[in-house]
């Protein structure tokens, strides 16, 4: 991969329907909206001391294309595939393609839901997972990825 | 969900391959092309007194953001997903986020097919269910949902 | 088999426990009774043109027989069997047997239910199936099953 | 429950082979001794305000007793409940039983091992699950668990 | 279909992430890139006296409009559709409605990797498959695709 | 349901080859007759001051119908479905259309035969089972009906 | 048992639909009628010096009561119970209760057909199987359980 | 096995999380204490002129080593294994080893819970099963298992 | 297929371990030699007016190579595969390669022993299945083989 | 594994029934005999300048010999093991033994056959895979297992 | 691990209830008692120039507990871990974390009894397994784990 | 089984790529060659005053014809099948038609292996297993085969 930028950057993927949030099932996905989310996040960041980068998108193939032009600047990610993390091999392959460490994130438990949405095909290849909490999970999840740079480093 | 416009409006999402209808598989899907499908349920639908919408798209993503933008018009979906019926959990959970009723409809009868495509991940959570008449599934399906939504009034 | 009248006839299968219909579990399936159900299938046939015969039997061999026996007259039928729907072979055989086209049609959706009931034994061989609508179910039947039959002309 | 003492009191609990954390296959678990984790635990506490009581037990009884026993002074609990993550009915029942919300917690990333590590018998009913960060998923763990008892003040 | 140009032309289907060939996963992937590929590719069928038109997509849908729109100019389809070869039932459905034979090619020998890998929706509806001999494969596939399509003549 | 007679009234259901009890594999099943247990059943009944009603059919749709009818004077029911305890679904729906407890019996320990004999339809809709104590499986049932109903009043 | 009459007596066990031989999908079943089949099988029985007794029964409970009530005459069956040869666990029970050796015969070859006439609930109960053969397949079974009777004087 | 006291003795085995009875999740367990229920228990067994011993333990080797220990006084065992009923082969093991009688009982129907609490490895060793019936179970069973064992005087 | 002789030739093929008929198992397998059973096949050859020709082997390939040699001599075949029903996907593709007619017969009824015996990967492209009759079984595969092929003049 | 004559050499394994290509199953084998199969592959070799050897075996042992055997002389093989690719770990081992890298071919598409024949035992092994292409299968497989060869120099 | 003593020293598990060896089920575990075989076994260390270290638990924790306590005195385990060998994933890593080598070791042959005794949690990360000899098998065992300590030497 | 010779025989089979020993994958298999093996397992032998008989094979048939052929003069065996553990049901015929005791060994720990190797078909028949020890497998079952067949004395 090539060099990064000196201040340490992370990507955020918000996978389908997450542009929803707030009024999409909020007994299950709580009320905060979506830039609510990323505006906590992006304070969180700036208390760490790296950048995040957001993207939403409802296409499988538009969050593969955002892993593979995102790699360039970030160190890592932070993933939350939705209805893709059961199914989607293509944005599994792209974040083993760009070799990058990558947290998977969920809102909901997906262990209390539908037997479908216990098996993640991301789960295996990430550096670990994080879910249940509602948008805390974000949060969480990139204090782990922080912390796993820069133990790194 | 916002207010709906006075008229019932129907949404009617036509899945990947649909429209090549009429040169595809005519022994398992017929002759009659999407064009012809669509002047026929609108028809019908003047005749019950409401109105369809109808979209046709290939990419998983693309349904599920129509049914997203659809959702502030219409009071329910007639759906027939093609091939993402059995594999998206994307498209379920943009049903789900918009809260409104659908129809699941097919032109095949997708239990007399392939194992695979006898799993529908749509189903459990629709009104109900019709595949196997042709183009005629979409309009029983438009009688179904209309009824049901009169009904609830 | 045999030459049938001319003015089109079909058979109408209720199986087990739908004569109970009104007070069974009236949650899943509605308060309506089975003579009603019919009452209006028969007003429906006659606007359609066609003849409507109707059984209902809580016994398996009841159904067989009465696939034999009415398809002497009928064209085809419509065919809710009900809990036999996930078991009968021997049900499904009598269709088979007498090979005229039929239409699996419910009152519930079976594919939100417990699991043992979205298999159907009779679905891979019926010409379509419709289920969710409540009594609507077999309106819509009929309907399809008529426009097949007279296509076929 | 009893009533609580008013400081938020939380309950941690290591399970088997959790005290030969630092010697015990170091390339999965790492080098930082249970003392060690339960130290920065502790500090990490301290500063959000809650006591945290931590109790490592081989046995799976003993794990069972000691839900019981400090279900009348914690709000809730983080569990690593290590081998009997997987098998532990009786463990489960325990959690049910004091009805006490709790966050499963592993050091690896049991979806990256053996086949039997996937499935969790104690996810379905946690308020959520963190994994495959070492020590740090304790703390995670503990701010989320300090958050949701927070949220529900 | 519509009549073909007289010249045969193959239609060259890259799935998602093959657009990073040569930096991704090279231990598996190899290091050429997929210019490079389609450069020898063309080079081969200047050889074979046809022409091959590709296209890369990391899009499902762009994938399925692909094969329609493409369908009215090749005699048939190289396809390596990457992750979505375990997953796509709208791809699988495109190449059926457009009637066209298609080999199944792969870099990597998708038997001796992941088991989800293993299974391919498209292969039991492919002319024939090949894969394990990284670029090679393609090559391969385009000999058998023209040797079956001058047989047919 | 309409209302019940002031006695407490209780349907007790046998099913096929109940009636050959005596002289049917007696190693498993033992050497008392059906009538022998009836009037065991019925002088316990005295005892616990209710009345007993029994029934024993070979056909399923027998079984459905007598659940029907029996609805109107009874309380509960004592089912022992015998081989329709595994595969009838409509007996299963006749006992929930009627909205009525009942308790599952059986002769001998079905978990200790042929592995299709260990899962039973009724077994989640009943209020509790009882198997392997021979005929006093049929009192021990009893008395268990009797005291729910009691404890409901 | 009780005493059976002096000269060898062999039930025949007609299921389903059997009665319906000869219209009944023939290139499975074949031409023949049942009363033929009967015809030809007591020629042969009188040529083994035996005597057959048959019945047909579309109910599952029919043929339940047919081998109770045939079980004081003859000394073995010959079962062909269609599609009860799949779900009935009732006859299978009613087989068994009786005592008497029976061997399972079909008109079809049951291997080459769907996946749920594979498995056989008699099968492992029968003194052994034939299938495939049409009618043939009843003289076998006829001459096969003679042998059997006879060779245990 | 050693001689036994005169007056029959029966060990009753409560498995773990059942000392929180009475506050354990009332809607499935009831609201009455272990002391209550072993006080009926000792009520009953007087009646019956037999003497009833109970342990309570949240530990699988210390049922078993109950198992052991009891085995030299008692006639049979009353076993509730909690959630060892699903997972402990040791118990199961200590029961067949000491060679004595043993009914299952559990308060709640685990035919209408969770899918792994369906599935007992003690049931199919046991003299038989009891389950649903809250206390009221332990009582049965005591019934059950002190018939069986004076008729085997 | 080369012509045949003029009269009548079946091929009979004994697999595995048949050659120790009469000392193996014979509670199984009965206490007959192969021999003794070729002898009697012979002789009702003659009386049907047939010739047989029989084959033990223990090899896989050499019942291969059977079939392949005596494929130019036969009509059709008789086989009893021993251990290789169940495993033997050659011996299936070499019966399908000479496109003749068989009946897979069995000594023991297969269905009745361990799992792994119940399923033949010949009976799905048999002519027909006997089992269970000992060598009788041969005796009624011969008759069943003859009449089809006669009844194919 | 012992030095390698100069010239590149190259084994080459049919499997059974492959001897009686041409005349076994045309619509599936085509229509070409094993010698001019042979012929051709010879022909092939020589323009790539290597020599190949050829087997022709129907006993699982005589290919595993011959794996064997020929790897003193050999540089790898194709393989065409027939019905032992499903079956056979004894050649897989064989195989792995010689530690030479080899190409599974198939003429046929073993995917688009029956289920059994879907799983091979070799593939996860092999260099890669080629199927469905007839004797050009074996060409196809030449050329990457030579260039595989040339590659590693 | 810390230094071991100079004498081999090797530990020996005996899991749940196998201090009850002699009167338990002889007829599969045999009639010598628990100090018997170790007495042998001690016998026989001392002819091999080892001391063996011996524990007998009923509890999960116990094994665990002794594995790590006995970890800085052996030099590797002979494990019967008799009902805990399927179920125990705590015991299983307590034997990883210590990392010495261990042999799985049985009385009975575990292959040839309930299906939920055929699969051992440990044996894939045993150094061996031996089962079926009665006592021998611990000294089987303890020869191959010398053996192969001392090959380390 | 005829008169065994007075001195104790013991056959040792050793199935397909055996041969190999030595130069076969050494990191599993080890580096001692076959003959290094039996001339061990003979030293063995003669300290333990019995005689070994021992073959090597590739081809299963052959496998079976040496076990019936040294069945005449051996006690019993020692079987390492190789391959054919997982898919012989004829080997496994054999073993048992012969009616002698056999110890299954294998060099490797099966378990540690792919899937496909943890079954054996012949484990459940055989009088124990032993296996991961390398040749010193061999040597533990003879002791063990040895032991038992005295011990029967």
């Amino acid at each position: 991969m090539a060099a990064k930028p000196e201040a340490l950057s992370i990507g955020v993927l918000h996978g389908p329907n997450l542009n929803l949030l707030g009024r999409r099932e909020p007994a299950i996905y709580g009320t905060r909206t979506l830039p609510e989310i990323d505006a906590r996040l992006t304070q969180l960041a700036r208390d760490l001391n790296v950048r995040v980068e957001t993207v939403q998108a409802n296409e499988e193939g538009a969050l593969v294309e955002a892993v593979q032009r995102m790699s360039e600047r970030v160190a890592g990610f932070i993933v939350n595939a939705g209805g893709y993390t059961h199914t989607s091999v293509a944005l599994l392959d792209a974040l083993l393609a760009v070799d990058l460490p990558f947290v998977e994130v969920h809102l909901s438990n997906i262990h209390a839901r539908e037997e479908f949405r216990r098996k993640s095909l991301l789960a295996p290849r990430a550096l670990g997972t994080i879910g249940g909490f509602g948008p805390l999970s974000y949060e969480l999840g990139l204090r782990a990825l922080v912390f796993h740079l820069r133990r790194d480093d």
